[in-house]
């Protein structure tokens, strides 16, 4: 499995804040889904192409450890990566981390070695589903989308 | 016009709240949102089936006025009711006040008169649409919808 | 440990909805914290009070596992209940279930068995700490909260 | 008055969307803030400085029209600018516009002229207060700030 991870920097809003001054809880999840959509499109296929394709994926299960705080107007980056993956399934990682301005300002890629503190970790798992929800495999509805993932997954 | 006001009780919820202590702004967009579509539900017609029908009602302009802070664990009462409508066009005015513990506990339904300490107040206008966004006329697409309107207008 | 879950109903808004039709999966993690919030309440005290004393609750994990999806306009159940607790640590379990609108209009109370269809379970863990985010024992800076949970717990 | 606008890039996330499947109209009001916030950092003082001053900006009332959709996956820039200002308030208006690929991933910066297909416009009035939320005067309780908007709007 690819040790290379996405990394995608994000503005804390003033609307992700709480009264505990902090940014709310809820909101990593939401983060997660923003880099790993961005994972998919950097490996060569927008999510909105694969339901374009009529190949949705939905979430099954989600966990999230918070280790440390963001606050508002905090730079942080949202590493992603895929941990495993099957014509039915596809499970990824992330990592919320804390950055200075300037790593805020270089450009988003991939890296091997997530950087800066560490404030929460998190794992989502998904199943490809047609437009009635039913399970498909991925390898037979859209076989271009499994090759592009086993090529990223090398 | 008809002066009843739909009344739609909330209970500010931490999430709601952001790092002055206060609601975050935006949430008050929502709440109109939630009260609007009990007064649908009020007269007899779930928004749901009307977007069954294929007629949406999507947002052309929204208006808010913020007088006063909302705060976490709140009892607040979104009263919302019909200013105008037509054939083409519907719009709504909002009153957002914080009511007592005792008014919270109390059965949600209709007032001739919002009460409680005003904290903001607001305004949407809305256009009937078909599936495709096209406009179209309620009175020949869903007239049962238009009646309803009608005699809740009376 | 006691079997009683705290129930609390939500009608799903437009705004919880995503382009699939569903509610979005990061609304999840909100919704626990309302029922979980309204447990608190339920047993004796307010979160809010809690805060004044100086008494923060945050999230140190969660985990949702998604099974059906809910869509605009259902009535859904927030079942909560707490698995586990101690004078620094609390953890709470959760069940989302689908219920109809008869059962939506019925008061909101306590239940030894969770009904209706269930959409998605979950947990989260909380670790008590003061307004600099030092732990505390809960049983030493606010017995009176400590013994309600014991109380509740029975 | 000054026409320079800030351009603010956004890439329309999955959870903005509803079911009409498009962004939900209470997403644009914190697009707004967004933008805002990055229109007082580029003239040179970040919002989180102006509380650490004791300084807060609320918003007394907003304004939106919406003129055509936005979509998942959209690039869309949030322009906002400054129409006026006293020692006692501050007033902005925005413009929300769909934008090509290539557009989103230049630099972010000022522009004279927003560009790209109008989606919706809107205002927001604030007004300078200190923490306990009693009105102040900008020009005396925190001069240098004042000093960079008479600057910034030459």
């Amino acid at each position: 499995m690819t040790d290379r991870w996405h990394q995608e920097n994000m503005r804390v809003q003033y609307k992700d804040t709480d009264q505990m001054g902090v940014v709310h809880h809820g909101n990593y999840v939401t983060w997660f889904e923003v880099s790993r959509t961005e994972w998919i499109r950097q490996h060569g296929f927008a999510y909105r192409k694969m339901e374009e394709l009529g190949v949705l994926l939905p979430v099954l299960d989600i966990t999230v450890q918070y280790k440390k705080s963001a606050h508002y107007d905090d730079c942080v980056a949202i590493f992603s990566k895929v941990t495993k993956y099957s014509p039915v399934r596809i499970e990824f990682c992330y990592e919320v981390r804390r950055i200075s301005e300037d790593e805020f300002s270089q450009e988003i890629g991939e890296t091997m070695e997530p950087f800066g503190e560490l404030l929460a970790t998190g794992t989502s798992k998904h199943m490809w589903v047609d437009r009635d929800w039913k399970p498909v495999r991925i390898n037979k509805v859209a076989p271009e989308i499994y090759e592009i993932l086993e090529k990223a997954m090398g």
